[in-house]
């Protein structure tokens, strides 16, 4: 498998052609942004964690009957994924109250929800993200009705299992951001990353925060939370 | 019937308790606000033509199938309406891109959107009024599943309705502002009003604006506009 030209540089990833026309290669890097790229830092080793924290659960999620744009892990940063047209969604998950919907909804950061509460964001930087509802979604032909099902068909799935997962090594899954792309046969698959970049994990006991909150918020001691998930995920 | 003392005084309207329990009035003011309470100001007459349109748009809305609060216009300002419990959502229903839609997704003030565009916003001042989607009104307890499909079924019977019915009078509905209230028994009914303080009403040819939209962007006319609005719905 050839590494060809770079298609695309977002915050954390690049994203490269290959040889193989519906294959591509995702490189994670070490760039960390927060409040709509306001805030730019730099989180050391998160490129390596995150793409393996990410490959670790698309294997096992995948195995659960969620189809994702994993193929192969070919580095440390650097996987091989299938070629997807990213549907424009920022897809939010949220089992308890915290970020932006606690301040939203005036609900105390750590309250647990009746429900569990899907989002959907508009992923245009100039715009700054607007939530949007299905109706926004069908007048904008961002998905049709069908695709949007599937979404959020797969994004219950992928809580439901997560959460157990992860309460098996002590984390409490508080909420996600996922991101669905389509194969050129039209399939949605699950693409993006799952990482604590995408994931609020908060230590089961002690509700110590093991994610991008503590880059956000100047709290410090990110790198060591980075790796505190990946030996509880991974073992290492 | 004999009004008694006032149980609420809000932005445009007064409500009365009656000496029949299960009936309220509602005395409507020539107050007129805007960006959430910091624009304030008055539109001449506009109590008296809020009150007639709404309660002729109720009566035909009710005859059509959709149960409302109506229950008697009893003056110019005053109708008699039956007690409701107010479910905190605004549901806005948007044909053609106006107003908070335009700014959030981008689109210019005019476009046709190319399906009906629902949204609820939680009634909440001191939060702004956040927009919500289903799941956060099933987690917050706003509404019931069940609740909120009547709410729906209903807002798009009056868009389809009131479409038909202004444009035989030359007005373009572009979107609106819905109330539902739970009556003692539980029933889901239409409340609040219908009025050019909660639509936006264009002319049909000129596109003129006949609504509100006068007064929020300081456009003037809007006393002219809003009794145009009486005398095409009310020949008066």
């Amino acid at each position: 498998m050839e590494k060809l030209e770079q298609l695309y540089e977002g915050k954390a990833k690049k994203v490269f052609k290959t040889d193989e026309p519906e294959l591509y290669i995702v490189d994670y890097k070490d760039d960390a942004t927060a409040l709509n790229g306001l805030k730019k830092g730099t989180i050391h080793n998160k490129g390596i964690i995150n793409n393996r924290v990410t490959n670790h659960l698309m294997k096992l999620l995948e195995a659960d009957g969620v189809p994702t744009h994993f193929v192969e892990e070919l580095s440390d940063r650097e996987t091989l994924v299938k070629k997807v047209t990213i549907i424009p969604l920022e897809v939010i998950v949220r089992n308890i109250a915290a970020g932006s919907l606690s301040k939203r909804l005036g609900l105390p950061e750590g309250a647990k929800l009746q429900s569990t509460v899907l989002e959907f964001c508009y992923k245009d930087d100039a715009l700054g993200d607007p939530m949007v509802n299905e109706y926004h979604i069908a007048a904008l032909g961002v998905a049709t009705k069908e695709e949007l099902g599937k979404i959020a068909e797969y994004s219950f799935h992928v809580n439901r299992f997560l959460t157990d997962y992860l309460k098996d090594v002590g984390i409490e899954l508080i909420d996600f951001k996922l991101e669905f792309g389509k194969t050129t046969d039209g399939t949605i698959v699950l693409a993006d990353e799952i990482s604590p970049d995408t994931c609020r994990f908060w230590d089961s006991k002690t509700h110590e925060k093991l994610d991008k909150d503590r880059f956000r918020r100047d709290m410090g001691g990110e790198e060591d939370a980075y790796k505190e998930i990946m030996k509880r995920l991974l073992g290492e």
